[in-house]
């Protein structure tokens, strides 16, 4: 048992750490003057274009990407990476290329689509030219039970027709986002995890509707394309625009997951590092009743509290992502969905804590919290509530 | 000991559930409608100045104002009626001219103000015809701590010149907010709490700036007026303008703490019971892996400890207001404190386990769940955070 | 709404609070010396019999009987007085006559015994010339479940005939407890809830065998006649000791358990204001760093936390005795669940804290603390777990 | 970063898990039946004196012990083998020779003892001969703060008297506990931290008086030497019985708590695996309102949460003792802070969950749950309040 990062890691965790304080951070604030200067536009602004620029100079790109494609990562050496980018939501992601949901839809390509869809939609998206949404959960069924799905995906000679309607399709509010994974029913018929499959349509196809965008507590998420509620009306597609085979769109979204959620985690622990860092500045720094906030008794516990949630729950992400480099994320069932419900939470409380010594600042645009709040709050309820997670853990500890 | 409401309150509470039930819920979309077609505007909108003509016709009007002017109800009385308005926070507490901060505004005219004041503030306050903000809280200084307050009052003359930043001056965004009430420091070489004084700011005085509006957790809260930066340069008003006598704003402050209490706990509480009449909406109708969501152990236990905690703090929130009403606001300090304490963090946990039965939608603006939200965990820092409540409630517990 | 008591209530509590002050509070020591003593007895000890009198002698007698035997009380009325009682739980319950499970057993011979039967053994009982146990839970069902009962009582001739394995049977290692009132089943045939039965049982029938005590935590609850387990083995009464008639044994349970559990939750809110008091004394006089436990943030946090709970619940609890008063058990119901549920738990919490602020004399025989908690803790499990009553309560929110 | 035990660490666990389920587990029974047959011995008793041969044999002996005398493995090594006798906290570390406080006195003895110290007491304890206390806690100081310790030890020729009252003396009321280390300070005037001392006491000392044994929620810990309160009345020692150097108690005393924090928590995790090792066989086997209790869905949340719980917390004291191995004590104080706080708490409540489950029978002797429970309530006052450490930690973060 060794608790060390091994030597690639700690070189890449050191550079992108430069790369976060020198250039991320102080984009912030630059991102959030192009959004306000242009208030009615979804597209990728230009400071997140200029910032991709120089991580790809500086080899700090496709992190995410285990394979040939990316930078050959294992699970375990890129989650103290993703923490980094946790720390600045809605830049680093972006600046890196390693942005949800774009990274799950580069590794079902990676991993399922053909030569033909590699060139055509893989490469732009590895290069950032383009972006990508992933059309899964729906409005009228529990995004926790994929096997309800009514989305239709009907052959019909050598197309397949897809109907239905989608929501919470991040990042599909952008412009750019010129392909959608949308999954849906092929065969109703068939065994419950074999009825459906995914399916790659573009934005710009016949009968693709954007509704409308959604907001998380009062964001829009305009930075990172937002989250669209979508209607496919009898989107006609060519058959080879399957991504993978004929019924196993719940099995690649089931492996669409683990890494995820991994991503998912280690980014909510950098938010949490983050509110930390943030609260010591200000605890330190500001008064009340004569003496720093940093002095209160409830202030020192939150900030320990949170220390010891951040180090356990780091250590369980990091075995979680062991697992799955060593012995599969079939075998690591338990811990990924441990992290998934573990770990939101422990971040939303961090934050709610933060906020607390930052006072009414703390709610508004002033920091990071409120929106890091939402977004930790949100996934708490990504692929499914927590509570289905608990229930499913509970349940396999009895059969073990 | 007797738990049963007067027969005057009972009859209040059945026509004002009767106007909710059939006016202001659902006019809700109206107005978000009509926020959405004027996005820009601050201004009070139709929909709300309708409600505000047939509130007035049903005797639903200035219910919170006890003495003359208003309804004349006991802060008991008002309680379970407050309880009601909250059930829709964005529509019925301006319906009835009984939302923060004009009511706490109305009351210290009503009771420091002259009869020229009366005349010229306090009575189109009461009609509705102007709103009003009330300036207290500081970017550079907690808000915990009224005696810090930078914000200079100096006479000069037969003026006063106020100098000053404030900020999350609520309703301060309206136009029609024609009447600011500032609170800034006379007299810095008084004693702590003598140095403070409340005057009356038109909007349009020279030096008046409104810098910007707040947001909290992306809500800009435009449909009721918004929170405002506000910068007092030099501003002058005739000496006649000041409220009450000089000295006095902090004892005044304190006075109207303690309704200002009552009102945002049982409105709270009305949030609460809002979103558990949702749930049981969306649990006996939705259902995820063949069966209710309501049959769910977990969605059981949530709103039975939903439930408990209701019913505990209501009794708890309903003593208070028993106790101002009896032995007055100083022998209610210790209740008062708790209720500021536990209402608001019941009632955020409350809306959290409901936003979750509800999934993504929960967060979005399909429910009121997330606003809600927003606004239950405003109140942990409104007045201060509830941890400096907590410590002086601890202090005085130790000498009983 | 009037949240004053009583004149004569109000008269109670002062007379009581005296005589706790001034006999029972220093009768504590009294009595756990006069056990260890006699660490094999299990007879009521001295001190308890001398206190006895002296509260006979002061009126301070049965007050828990709403009727003629009794104080004549109402519920609402009793309640302060038996959270009173639980300062001393050890000693004030029985010095008073007013502790379980004597006052249910009294209670229900009051209700259902026939006039010889209250001759028999309600006299006695009202004078403490004999003590009761009630046998309900058997070790092989779960207690929540009254319709699981084993116990069998077959009607043969003129008596009946009980065999079946009981524990929990409070007070029953007291020679002195010469009546059983055991619950079983006269016909396994009937509809679910008329299956049961009660009958009175003398303690020297031949056929049953006093098994074993048993422990709570550590605590064998000498003082009060400890918990047995029990086996009736084909034990021969007359048909004359059915007490109310047969079937209604599930009926009579319940209506037991309404005023049961306001003494309980009253009693341990007795014990947390105990629990405070003490916190109060240790804090302000014990130093640690330098300086008294009482100026550290986090005791004080804990103390206003403790205060808000216990105010709270306090409430809900009289307001569950008034509905019982007024309007019933059965329209109570979600009250009594309620209390049920959170006083209890919030109890331990209190005590829990307190023991914290102790150290590990909070942890001995030194202090009450670790026996409070003992019996807070069973509180929880008491007529079933609460998460049984947490899910009914869920359910019956659905059917509002 | 590699989360596999190495190999000899893995044999080892096989192997004592082989001897826990075999040997250990069944002999709970056994020497709870011994205890009960001799209620007022507190010698060792005779099943667990026959389990210490059988593990000697099997080279399960003194595994704690790093260095040459003992089996020499690392903290990182160790942790998992301590985990284990948490499975039966009353049967295993004694059958191992592994239990507190006698392992933190050989540490003791073996660093910083003379060859003729550890020739009298060191052997004798490694060979299980004698056994030891350790006199740290005063009652009338806060144990947390160990420069108050009021025992004096003066040099009087070349001898030592110390004068004092101890308590919380864990093991010394068995007879067999021949050696005391007690602390005391030898120089009051020094620095603060240089005022302490150790020295070694034989039991049978002249002015030694063992005054009572404590209870620890009604349990007096009988099978494992209890809790002495002891008084020094000054004992006279010679000056060679001077453990370490003068002034160097404080230091010696922090070094002994790295390791035994490791102990404590490792083997407080082992409580909680046991405890829900006995929910699964309960709740699948046991019925109530007509299904298994593990199909509730409370339960099943709980063994979730608690599943997650241990998960993590087990990695962050797995990480605290590698980086104790690999940087030591004193980098990884943040660490050893970190799981002194969480995991006793965190262990206290699944096993308070466990009781839950199990109903009143998990309040008895009929389960080890209840007596579990109050050892690690115990856990979380040893060496000073949680909070002590945790305002300390608190601090530590503001410094980072």
């Amino acid at each position: 048992m060794d608790f060390a990062h091994d030597e690639r890691t700690t070189d890449l965790i050191d550079r992108l750490r430069t790369f976060l304080d020198q250039e991320i951070i102080p984009a912030e604030h630059v991102l959030a003057e192009q959004v306000r200067a242009t208030p009615n536009d979804w597209h990728t602004r230009p400071i997140v274009r200029a910032l991709q620029q120089k991580a790809r100079e500086q080899g700090l790109w496709n992190l995410f990407l285990p394979g040939e494609g990316g930078a050959g990562l294992t699970n375990l050496q890129y989650a103290p990476l993703a923490e980094l980018t946790g720390w600045s939501m809605h830049v680093a992601p972006y600046a890196l290329n390693c942005n949800a949901p774009d990274t799950g839809n580069m590794e079902l390509l990676a991993h399922f689509g053909t030569a033909e869809q590699k060139r055509q939609w893989l490469e732009p998206l590895l290069d950032a030219r383009i972006r990508s949404s992933f059309c899964m959960t729906e409005p009228d069924v529990g995004s926790s039970d994929a096997t309800q799905i009514a989305t239709r995906i009907r052959r019909d000679g050598d197309d397949f027709v897809i109907s239905g309607r989608k929501w919470w399709s991040t990042g599909a509010m952008n412009p750019e986002a010129q392909l959608l994974i949308v999954m849906g029913k092929t065969d109703p018929d068939a065994p419950r995890h074999r009825q459906q499959s995914m399916i790659l349509v573009p934005r710009d196809a016949e009968g693709v509707t954007i509704v409308r965008p959604l907001t998380v507590f009062g964001y829009d998420d305009r930075d990172h394309g937002g989250h669209a509620e979508i209607v496919f009306d009898d989107v006609r597609v060519p058959a080879t625009n399957l991504l993978g085979g004929e019924g196993e769109g719940f099995a690649m979204a089931q492996a669409r997951l683990g890494p995820g959620r991994i991503h998912h985690c280690m980014r909510a622990i950098g938010m949490a590092e983050r509110a930390l860092s943030l609260v010591r500045d200000r605890a330190t720094t500001r008064e009340t009743f004569g003496r720093p906030i940093a002095d209160q008794g409830v202030v020192r516990e939150w900030v320990a509290e949170s220390r010891i949630q951040i180090e356990a729950l780091r250590l369980l992400v990091l075995k979680t992502a062991w697992l799955m480099d060593t012995v599969g994320n079939r075998e690591a069932m338990t811990e990924i969905q441990s992290i998934k419900i573990a770990v939101p939470r422990a971040v939303q409380q961090i934050l709610d804590r933060a906020i607390q010594v930052f006072g009414a600042a703390g709610l508004s645009e002033d920091t990071p919290l409120a929106e890091m709040f939402a977004g930790a709050r949100a996934l708490r309820l990504a692929d499914g509530p927590d509570e289905v997670h608990l229930s499913a853990l509970g349940k396999a500890e009895f059969r073990r």
